[in-house]
């Protein structure tokens, strides 16, 4: 991924997460491990979650005013935390944005590509990321071999809190069933890092697990010193919610998932609506 | 319930019938089983689903923009086969349509008080539902003793075809446990008479489960022979399916859910846009 032009924001900027709702808090706790000086804005589009089974036109258009949102409250960057919008609005918002834009998908596949020497590898995720086949399609063209499965139930287990059961190992099991041999198995969808341990278990051993989550925070650790941006040490690392959806439902899930504490706001989705010149900008 | 007056349509019009997406199939089954030579128009919702967790006001503003759809398309009455608009919209639009209008919560409260001399009811839903209390209200002011579990693991059980399988089972079980003793229990949600085999094994005898989509087209049926208004014999009774999100999707949840064949359309979300004129009737 080439890297956008220097933005004009200081290094001390906050960095902006944005995710259809509460899955990229999984993005966020790894960012906040691999970059602890940082302060972040965070917004959950709560209000017009599931993107999955969204036409890829809508979710360009959602992620594109929640970047205008993000950018209005100074954000020096921005982390595209959910894999249907990477997928939809990456490229796009990347050559448009004037702020480094990173999505998940591409550290997902580079990561998996680099930890799977066979290159037999395994994409677990909704129904709209396997259907979309973004994960699929560059692995393929890097000559890896690939198997997809669609796991709706997991987003549910997850957010119900059973992620560590007898629920989650059954669902696990019947998911898998009838896998090839993989060497690596990537979890192609922000909520799926709750499942890590049911996962591995079901697995088995040889077969690495790959958390996109862990693999963006890398990167954007690694773009942000590479661009002299990242925020010195003694700044404030806070976190700032904005929510368009319902807050006490997103702080229960928040608290399921692990987000880091922080300050939270109800976004109505009426206020991110663009005028005709800022959805051309 | 009183019944509204008599509407401009002739018997021999349609139903209208919709959901925030595929649940009312199940709706639209037993409304078929009840009235054999009705033809039907359903919209599903699918662009905006769910309504669960969204404001009661967005949920009033979508039912309001889908009841006008339906009366353009020139039915005769319409059912809000969908808990959380039955809760939000209900009262209003049955005030302001000029069809009658029907919702799932009241004939599945009355066919629980009517089943249950104990008075002990228990309540499943979504959790948007089960928070509304729409159900335990009611079910309260008659008398009853409710009990009530958010179950959001059902509804994408139902969708991935598994609700005959362990996972319905240890699910079910899991939802279940902890309840006090029930006469009845109330399936508040249209995805969960799939479940009623599963549900009732885990119940055990002696408790009677109440299925709001049989209760609705009872009172369907009734309110339609008392008006005058049902379809004479020998018409084309077939259902006319219009969708606001992805129709392969839609197909596919409709097999699950046993929903019967028909034509489909795509309608876009901005098609059913109202001017203020339209939304102030």
């Amino acid at each position: 991924m080439p890297l956008p032009p220097p933005p004009p924001r200081g290094a001390s900027a906050p960095l902006g997460v944005f995710d259809s709702g509460v899955g990229g808090l999984t993005v966020l706790k790894e960012l906040r491990r691999a970059l602890p000086h940082e302060s972040f804005v965070y917004l959950g589009d709560t209000a017009r979650v599931p993107y999955g089974p969204k036409p890829p036109e809508m979710v360009r258009g959602f992620a594109t005013e929640i970047a205008h949102a993000l950018l209005g409250r100074g954000v020096k960057g921005i982390v595209i935390a959910c894999n249907t919008a990477s997928a939809a609005a990456l490229p796009e918002l990347a050559d448009r944005l004037p702020v480094p834009t990173w999505g998940v998908v591409e550290p997902g596949v580079a990561a998996a590509l680099g930890r799977a020497p066979g290159g037999r590898i395994g994409v677990l995720g909704t129904q709209g990321t396997v259907a979309s086949r973004v994960y699929q399609d560059r692995l393929e063209r890097a000559g890896a071999i690939t198997w997809a499965r669609a796991c709706p139930l997991f987003v549910p287990i997850v957010e119900e809190g059973v992620s560590d059961t007898a629920i989650a190992r059954l669902v696990a099991s019947h998911y898998l069933e009838g896998r090839p041999p993989l060497d690596a198995v990537i979890l192609g969808c922000t909520h799926y890092p709750a499942l890590k341990g049911v996962l591995a278990e079901v697995l088995g051993e040889g077969v690495t697990l790959i958390d996109s989550a862990e693999a963006v925070a890398a990167v954007v650790a690694r773009d942000l010193r590479r661009l002299g941006l990242l925020a010195p040490a003694g700044g404030r690392a806070g976190v700032r919610y904005l929510v368009t959806g319902d807050v006490p439902s997103f702080l229960h899930a928040a608290e399921v998932l692990g987000g880091p504490a922080g300050t939270y706001e109800q976004l109505p989705v009426t206020d991110l609506s663009l005028g005709p010149a800022e959805r051309a900008r």
